[in-house]
């Protein structure tokens, strides 16, 4: 493990004004029902719509000029995906997404519009990695990996230098913080950051899918066959290998939700705070509402993004607002 | 007319620190539908969920210690309730908030949460000013008046003055400004904020409760008899006074928008930009997607509020995005 908290702060200098600063937003009746002051930090606003944007794009600032002419490679079936298709595009390279043949059609076109080539490839992480792979070897594009990458790692952690920041400057410290995890990214990024700070950073992930929990119990990664839960940005099948260690060194520990607490964050989230999370997203802030373990009195939250089906935006509210 | 933009400025500095600095967004997707670049100052993160909290929390700052002590008084069916309700709190007095016999339960609960006493009074504005006024002869207490009050069109307009910083902290000017009208207390202030600075200000109106559009267009207040709309923060019988000259002087012009264009703003507003408006909150956006008169390139939105009911939000998810 060579990636630190120096890598997390050189990161945040090199994406100074190419990435938004979100807000912290305060929420007195998501503190009430969390019974803590709960800080979120909304990469729900963040470009395209998801905390991806940060480390894809550090990633590819930190190729050569040459290697990044050359293209950017990724796979995904989510926020990254768009999340690279933005980065070639402000950088003015060409971007090639491998997704699934099942993939959302709205994911589909979010990739398009930004001007991302889509080649289809299989229902399977696997077949999707093959696939960019192939055409990181035709075109000696860079890939950018998901999560299992320093960089990617580094810019991820922006995200909660940026919280530790606005939280200091309103006068206050965290206890602690919740970060939702999938491939453990955000995490790792979010660990590295709250180094040495005191700040007890807690992983958060589904009943169904709880590959970093595992994985930390054992001491060494367990892949898991998700189970089905809204949250479909927190399946994968394992963690990756450096995001485990750095969680292994730096994570308190590991939290589960249910899809029902799930769901009822997103609403909370809704009609209390105003900002649309995706479930993936408002998975944090269900386990703090359900409350951290050790009861911490200052909770920050990062609400991880923001793109959901608007249907499911409406199954929500009739099933836990009464809509 | 006494008030000016020097009283927006001082209204700004005694705020500090004790409302929200809200965030000014920018939305690409929001952008290219509008055919200009759109700040949007979301006032639905303000506290208590609208842009009310500042124009009700200078005017009880603006009372002497003795007055501020025997209460705050008002009417209101909606949000300016429970902005004083909380302004009262925030100080240490007594509320008593004049509402209609029918008013929606989520706001009798809103102002109840935040210790406010409330009392009973008809269905109509008359009614409910004629009841606060017995308030305040019995309690010696002070009247905060939803809109027509110097003091109160100076707090509003710092949501303004605090959007003209936030631009041009990003290096940028505004040539328009869109604002929703309702009794024009948040367009007063924002009309005295821009005074001098350029920036184009309309009035924004639903077609079916456009008494500011009549107004200017009079040259003197006509009141009018609200039709129906989902913009029910928009719907007051008649300006005020003050607001109407402000509007006057100030004021580039008056546009109105329909319920359907509200309902796509609202929808547009939730999917692209994350947050979530009440119909009032994104009438402005719906005229800057409609296009202002002029075509200005930059414009800066009011978000103006985000307190709606749930079945409201998954009735125009149903209707405007297919969910």
């Amino acid at each position: 493990m060579t990636v630190t908290r120096d890598d997390v702060v050189a990161a945040a200098a090199r994406l100074a004004g190419l990435v938004r600063r979100t807000p912290a937003l305060r929420v007195p009746a998501l503190d009430a029902q969390a019974g803590a002051a709960v800080w979120l930090k909304c990469e729900n606003l963040q470009d395209v719509g998801a905390f991806k944007a940060r480390g894809a794009l550090h990633a590819a600032l930190r190729l050569s000029p040459e290697a990044r002419a050359r293209g950017l490679v990724t796979y995904s079936s989510g926020n990254h995906a768009q999340a690279v298709a933005a980065a070639a595009r402000r950088l003015g390279v060409p971007a090639t997404i491998a997704m699934p043949v099942d993939a959302p059609a709205v994911k589909v076109r979010g990739v398009e519009a930004l001007g991302g080539v889509i080649v289809r490839a299989g229902t399977t992480s696997t077949e999707r990695r093959a696939a960019a792979l192939e055409v990181v070897a035709r075109t000696g594009g860079a890939l950018i990996e998901p999560f299992d990458d320093d960089d990617v790692i580094a810019g991820q952690g922006t995200a909660t230098l940026e919280l530790l920041e606005q939280v200091a400057d309103a006068g206050e410290a965290l206890d602690a913080l919740a970060v939702p995890v999938g491939g453990g990214g955000l995490l790792a990024g979010a660990a590295l950051a709250c180094a040495g700070t005191g700040v007890a950073v807690w992983a958060v992930e589904p009943v169904a899918a709880d590959a970093m929990g595992r994985s930390l119990a054992a001491g060494e990664r367990v892949a898991v066959t998700p189970g089905p839960t809204i949250a479909d940005g927190l399946k994968p099948v394992q963690v990756g290998a450096r995001n485990l260690a750095i969680a292994r060194a730096h994570v308190a520990g590991a939290v589960t939700v249910d899809d029902a607490e799930i769901g009822r964050a997103v609403v909370a989230l809704l009609l209390h705070g105003k900002v649309l999370a995706e479930p993936s997203g408002a998975a944090a802030l269900a386990a703090a509402l359900a409350g951290l373990p050790g009861r911490p009195a200052r909770v920050g939250v990062i609400i991880s993004g923001g793109n959901v089906e608007p249907a499911l935006v409406a199954h929500l509210l009739a099933e836990h607002a009464g809509a």
